[in-house]
């Protein structure tokens, strides 16, 4: 695709600081690095929502997550300076692999701020990887004081989970496979957290196809991206309270405008919803999603579905796609419990 | 492929009813029925055990598990007075979701005997499919005269759950399509239950590939096949004690000679490494199988792997193909516990 052909699509966002061109770089930049991840459709899902449902696969890529678009899009765009002093983030999520993976990809050290609490799971993935665990409190202050004190002392370069333009073009390269592998979407589906994957979707959905519904998903527990639409204004999430462990973050500075000015609509799950979405995802695909991204299949569930319609119920599109963001899953703490 | 140019390549079982030739005729029957499952492969796997590992979605497959093809491929050949009495069997896992699911295509009534004690999982399947189970005490007796008064009250065909020459053709297309797909395998694995699996994998890979190494793979605490073998004449499987629920049966009068001549070996996994296989299968593929399919894997790993080998380890293959026979698990009670 020539890039110069290609507008962007993206009118009130014309300050932001990536833009579709990004995308596409990040797509040429990292080919040979990630996964193309298939779509699956399921009929049983695609019956009980009245429409073509198409999933994503992101939980079959590399690090389990669609992260590692995000990450790798940084890191290869470091200098050899850059990578011999290494690269340090502060996560408790799937960003610490994907970026401890993507830094062992270039030969550059990866040390990853984890809060104590931090699930063994996450942990020893990001050993595998080489990256270098510093511990710290669970709190958003300790997590940044430990990764600035890192930074400092060893010169490393911070890549943060989503608010970074690098990040947010890579990871938008999901959403140009999905479009490409789909082009007859209507609808295409996105979970909000930091808003990193929701901001690169908007990017390539609008460059490519103008008139398709962009949707965002959260859970009730987490809902800062649907009141701070609501409101007009950046509202940040405190205390958030959802199963959903990627989506407890609030927006960025790069992020919220993307979801301001470029998402159609936010859907809410509860998360019962999101845990019998998962469930029955399991059941009926044999494919493992993280809770997540069940978060925008019950979403989806509660907006379309004639059990949860109470005669109010939508116009149903033709063909709707979902990101399925990761399948990286404790098996020993299960949400719907033994 | 020209079934007349076609060797059997089956030496020793001429009197088997069951040939390559009706393989190749079950599958253009059941094309349009069944899906082309997907071969997978999984680095982390791969590497572990040190070439290359291709598995044989059957966890895929319409009912979730290869059960299906032999029962559409059974099905598809009754007549249309056979049909209208429809068709019964006795099953407490995979074949009764599948036998109902192929009957309900065909316009037929399923009546599936069930024990009393199988999982409200697979009953749910079969009811979901239109199947009308009748339950019976947790014995074979019990089965086998529910089965047989069912037959002579309605009339109704009795598709077995393996030892039938249709049945045994239909199992065999996955082994067809594997061996298509990924025509470079030396060694091809399947799981050995009643053996209908394994017979149709020693058609397909006999005929098509004869030099390919065929292995089974039992469960320690169901290996009636691997005794069987070892003694040179059919051992029944009494008390079996597996996790492994669709490998506790005895093999069968067609079933057993395709073991006694055909495969080359029987490898055998204990049910805790069944269970350290399966999830990590879960964990690297985030693909589901249930423990019947993660028998196989075990007995790879533990007969390949370094960490098993005690100083005798096995030359390694180059390409070893796994069929993964079926994803259906209950969620509640996952055999690695809370």
């Amino acid at each position: 695709m020539n890039q110069d052909t290609v507008s962007d699509g993206i009118a009130n966002t014309n300050s932001t600081p990536v833009r579709f061109a990004d995308v596409l770089g990040a797509a040429d930049r990292i080919r040979s690095f990630v996964h193309r991840t298939p779509v699956l459709t399921c009929a049983a899902i695609s019956e009980r929502i009245g429409c073509n449902v198409f999933f994503k696969c992101e939980n079959f890529q590399k690090s389990g997550a669609f992260k590692f678009r995000g990450a790798v899009n940084s890191v290869a765009q470091l200098s050899e300076a850059d990578l011999a002093s290494g690269v340090v983030t502060h996560s408790s999520g799937n960003h610490a692999g994907a970026l401890a993976l993507a830094a062992r990809i270039f030969g550059a050290k990866a040390h990853i701020v984890m809060p104590s609490n931090s699930s063994e799971i996450k942990k020893s993935a990001v050993r595998e990887y080489g990256g270098l665990i510093t511990e710290c409190e669970p709190t958003l202050a300790s997590r940044m004081s430990e990764a600035a004190r890192i930074q400092s002392e060893t010169g490393a370069v911070l890549i943060p989970p989503f608010d970074h333009p690098h990040v947010i073009a890579g990871q938008g390269t999901a959403a140009l496979e999905l479009i490409e592998q789909v082009p007859e979407l209507d609808v295409i589906v996105s979970p909000i957290g930091g808003g990193g994957l929701m901001s690169g979707t908007c990017l390539a959905a609008r460059a490519l196809r103008p008139s398709m519904r962009i949707v965002g998903a959260e859970p009730v527990g987490a809902d800062d991206a649907f009141r701070s639409k609501k409101a007009g204004k950046f509202i940040p999430q405190l205390a958030p309270n959802t199963v959903a462990d990627g989506l407890r973050t609030s927006l960025g500075q790069l992020t919220w405008p993307f979801i301001r000015d470029e998402v159609d609509e936010i859907l809410l799950a509860d998360d019962l919803e999101t845990i019998a979405a998962m469930k029955f995802f399991w059941e009926r695909t044999k494919v493992i999603i993280e809770p997540s991204c069940a978060v925008p299949l019950a979403a989806i569930l509660r907006h379309y579905s004639e059990e949860n319609s109470a005669g109010s119920r939508p116009e149903v599109p033709q063909n709707i796609g979902i990101i399925i963001s990761g399948g990286n899953v404790d098996l020993q703490a299960l949400p719907w419990g033994k």
